[in-house]
């Protein structure tokens, strides 16, 4: 009788790019036993079947040859999609995996703080002025949503539940209860006027990098708000501060930026229509994210399909 | 033949105390064709058959001898129910008219500023500095709502929205979707133990007076927060200092006062951890209101029932 040798475990590994690997390890580990899980490291010569990573080390892919997918601890995968050497495996981004959810209320925080004023409340009582400003119709601020994907399509249906009229737009046709939805090049003009505060939920791709800019954030409906969730890429810098200056917007809110952390200096720190926050809109959260990879894993052992998986052709 | 003589015409009186009464006047009437609507002024003797009325004056009631009912511009009934000579008709007080959206979106951004340390984050860039704090866990911040009537159900279905644990409390038993009733004095321990986020949204009754003192405000868990949207004298202001400044409080958002104006010199002004607001998280709409008090008086004219009669035993 000969024995059938066991097989070689199933390897994952990680480059989260974290401080402190060892939790995100440990995590995903528990969430498969039957597998290896493993952290990797400069000088690894491992072969891995899966690959979990953020902003991975140039030379991670090189080594790599028997890689069945890869995994992005994230939504965005533009970092990923530029790299050189990336295998032609399936990538899979983040969906929702509790972003959502934080996305759509830091927009709504943002929406609400100014269509209430509330800054002006703010300055006046820190004055020691109780003073009554008119009330808001909610009609005057029309909220417009760019990408309604997963993320695109809480916070936009957040946002209408305050009874704000909301309208969307998106590469593709849509459609979302609550939601006007607009649809490709041919409708972004229309979207634009039609919307005073412009939320930015959009994936960064070759037609989407810049997409805010002085020609169609001037077509925004006068006094507009720009809330800039996704990706610093998406807007030119310049073109914000000056609609700003010029009265044309009110105001700014800004999560992302073109380069991270934002440089000293840069002129996003200290305007007084600008409030920023250091990328944590919408933060990974370890156990919900791990937990749907290591779902995704199993799927694709089992030879089940897998939701997330990048279209490399259109970027997300 | 002769010829029964016309009916005089069901009068509405408006004491809205609003120092510009005549778009209020102008509105209602423009709502109310058939019907003749005055302002009115002190030495007015004129006898109406409806009032509709905002921080009556004293001598409002006296001369009135054929009023079917007074509509109160506001939802909050306690100080009209404390003056003398309150006619015995039904008084009918607004429900919603547009105030329940902007309650629950005031509610909902000061949570979020709370739970996504927003202040911390606008500390840090305002001085400069790119710093990510440890990201939320939304089970850390269950929210209690206090109040389940039209503002307070909604107050408590929009937090829910945003996956916080929400709890409900009111004198009768309630069932809301995503809301964990609890219901009269017996379980309103249990009910401020579940609590970090208390929001308030009751009436103010005898019953209600200084409800939030040292002894409830001490049994909300550590580090929880304080939002009143409903009455000044809910409050006991030297109670809520104190528990700030032990520390079991980590912050409140004001926006009634026991005293309104709130009085220069009060403390709250210019507490580190209050943020107030000068009663404007649910402003009365003109239009809204106006329109369902117009509705309200032609259903009584019908006959019909009418909805937002006073229970004044209850007080609300």
């Amino acid at each position: 009788m000969t024995r059938t040798p066991a097989p070689p475990p199933v390897r994952v590994l990680m480059a989260t790019g974290q401080s402190r690997p060892e939790p995100w390890v440990r995590e995903l580990a528990e969430c498969l036993p039957q597998l290896e899980v493993l952290a990797w490291t400069p000088d690894d010569a491992v072969q891995a079947d899966y690959l979990v990573c953020w902003g991975p080390p140039a030379g991670l892919f090189e080594a790599q040859h028997q890689l069945k997918a890869i995994f992005n601890l994230g939504a965005g995968v533009e970092s990923l999609l530029a790299m050189p050497n990336l295998p032609a495996v399936p990538l899979i981004r983040l969906e929702d995996a509790g972003m959502a959810v934080q996305m759509a209320e830091y927009v709504c925080q943002a929406v609400i703080r100014f269509a209430r004023q509330l800054d002006l409340y703010e300055a006046d009582t820190r004055a020691g002025a109780w003073t009554l400003h008119k009330p808001i119709s909610r009609a005057l601020y029309p909220v417009g949503v760019m990408g309604l994907g997963v993320l695109g399509k809480r916070v936009a249906q957040a946002v209408a539940g305050f009874d704000y009229p909301v309208a969307g737009w998106a590469r593709t046709p849509h459609q979302i209860d609550g939601v006007r939805c607009y649809a490709g090049a041919d409708q972004f003009d229309d979207f634009l006027r039609a919307t005073r505060v412009l939320v930015n939920v959009l994936p960064l791709t070759a037609g989407t990098e810049n997409i805010m800019n002085a020609d169609t954030l001037g077509k925004l409906q006068a006094q507009g708000h720009v809330i800039n969730v996704a990706r610093g890429a998406h807007l030119v810098d310049a073109d914000l501060i000056a609609l700003l200056d010029s009265g044309h917007l009110a105001g700014a809110t800004l999560d992302v930026f073109r380069t991270e952390p934002l440089p000293p200096g840069h002129p996003f720190w200290q305007h007084p229509r600008i409030t920023l926050t250091p990328h944590t809109s919408a933060r990974t959260l370890r156990s919900t994210s791990l937990q749907q990879i290591a779902d995704n894993i199993l799927r694709m052992e089992a030879g089940q399909p897998v939701p997330g998986i990048v279209d490399r052709q259109r970027g997300y």
